[in-house]
């Protein structure tokens, strides 16, 4: 996975041309937050997704734009989520973030042009043998994945409930939206590089879904019961905001048991999609329900 | 030419499913500012670039989906450029700016919504007959011309220049960015709905390019000798907020004959490329240059 992720990190540097006349403050700001690093976690799933649907880590060089597509589009929203008027963040991953550093109208253009870019770059597999229409159908998913039905949508339901969420039904919602639609896009997005089946794609959607939803409840527990060395945030922030999560409504035995179901569940939709591969999907599934940061 | 903003509305009406699942309360900032009407330049050209290159208003249907992309992103451009942190405005076209009806946030996450809705009408033009190739170059282009190196890249360097123009290099740089790309992608996608050869792409390019800088002149001019009824705000808001203008760096009467020749620039452009039509182009192109609101 080390190795994934440095092949990521290069892409990811060399995504917006060097030779496109951009304004430099702009190009700074971009790249300030495109290179922060992170776990990298949405373009190593497409690369993976990938290569179990192809069966062969050839299918790599074809998949790479969708993976630097599906985080340009996780760093744009990161950078806006951040913005006083959204989340009012100074630090995240212990940099200051992008407004704080380039100012927030700076800020909300480079986020308005990392948006676009994710799709000139899913754009251009085609011109790396993935079929055309394969690559317009990734760009029609992320469009929604990521748009008004997907995480724009869920970042508006958790603003506008922030005060009143009072179910499990609720708090799910929001995090699939804001958390798991980028992730199903990012496996489906891989599956389409290597011209999977309908059924595959399908298997793969829900297997993101339910890693996404993991992903986010572990999220929550770490809050409670992390070490602050390894998460390099403070602990218990989410009670101090007064947050409604998943240990809050359920408790952390639930919520435990809750990220343990969904991993499975995960694991499973993937076995009757006549994959060439499985492992490398189940290995990350697992390896996110028991991470400690 | 109504009958041309009237189909669009139509378009833009119905372009966000209905059966989608989002947050009410986004999707009404969304429609609030994408139903705010305007002249429509934007999808008008895009229409009527098809029928040009391709000889019949048949096309239209095909061009739609590029239309209301077009007006998409330039919708979005408009909400996010009246933020606090960008231009700070209150009116708009006489109505409050969505931010003032919705709040910042949720006017954040309106224009980052209709961003990526832009790119699915996009796509969506390979179901009705487009190629997908063809789809698939307008969904390149517009993230270039909307993105980091184009109109977003405009934006930038206005903000960034505010107090530091001094030549009408400066000050055309910014317009061709801000202004003049989206226009120009407009024309191109346009051409591409009617399978139009490079050339014919080319010379549509050039022809948005000038119309768009003539625009922009235009309303330089207007804020200067315009009538407040018809344009329905204040003359002279430019000099108040000492901003660099064409009649500031070059005189009102050169600043009209530039008008006069970017026009002419662009009508000659379309002369050499063998389109079926050139009229419905030119005519917009003088009446762009006549207008008085």
């Amino acid at each position: 996975m080390q190795l994934q992720r440095d092949r990521v990190e290069a892409a990811l540097r060399q995504a917006i041309p060097a030779e496109w006349d951009i304004s430099p403050r702009l190009r700074e700001a971009a790249a300030y937050s495109l290179e922060a690093g992170g776990k990298r976690l949405r373009p190593i799933f497409v690369l993976a997704a990938a290569e179990c649907a192809a069966g062969d880590e050839s299918i790599h060089r074809k998949a790479m734009p969708f993976a630097v597509a599906v985080e340009m589009v996780h760093t744009y929203s990161l950078i806006h989520d951040d913005l006083p008027a959204m989340d009012n963040d100074d630090y995240r991953r212990g940099r200051l973030t992008n407004h704080k550093v380039f100012g927030e109208a700076m800020a909300i253009l480079a986020g308005d042009g990392l948006l676009p870019h994710a799709f000139y770059e899913a754009s251009r597999a085609a011109a790396l043998g993935v079929p055309a229409e394969r690559a317009l159908a990734v760009v029609s998913e992320l469009a929604r994945y990521a748009g008004l039905p997907g995480m724009v949508g869920g970042q508006a339901d958790d603003m506008e409930g922030e005060q009143g969420i009072t179910s499990l039904e609720q708090l799910e919602r929001i995090h699939l939206h804001k958390t798991s639609d980028l992730i199903a896009f990012a496996l489906r997005a891989g599956g389409h590089a290597a011209e999977a089946s309908d059924r595959q794609l399908e298997a793969l959607g829900l297997f993101g879904r339910n890693v996404g939803l993991a992903f986010q409840i572990q999220d929550d527990i770490l809050d409670v019961t992390g070490e602050e060395a390894k998460l390099g945030k403070p602990l218990g922030s989410d009670e101090r905001q007064g947050k409604v999560t998943y240990p809050y409504l359920i408790g952390l035995e639930e919520s435990r048991r809750r990220v343990n179901d969904l991993t499975n569940e995960a694991i499973e939709a993937l076995a009757s999609a006549a994959l060439a591969r499985t492992d490398l999907l189940a290995d990350m599934a697992r390896s996110i329900m028991n991470r400690d940061h």
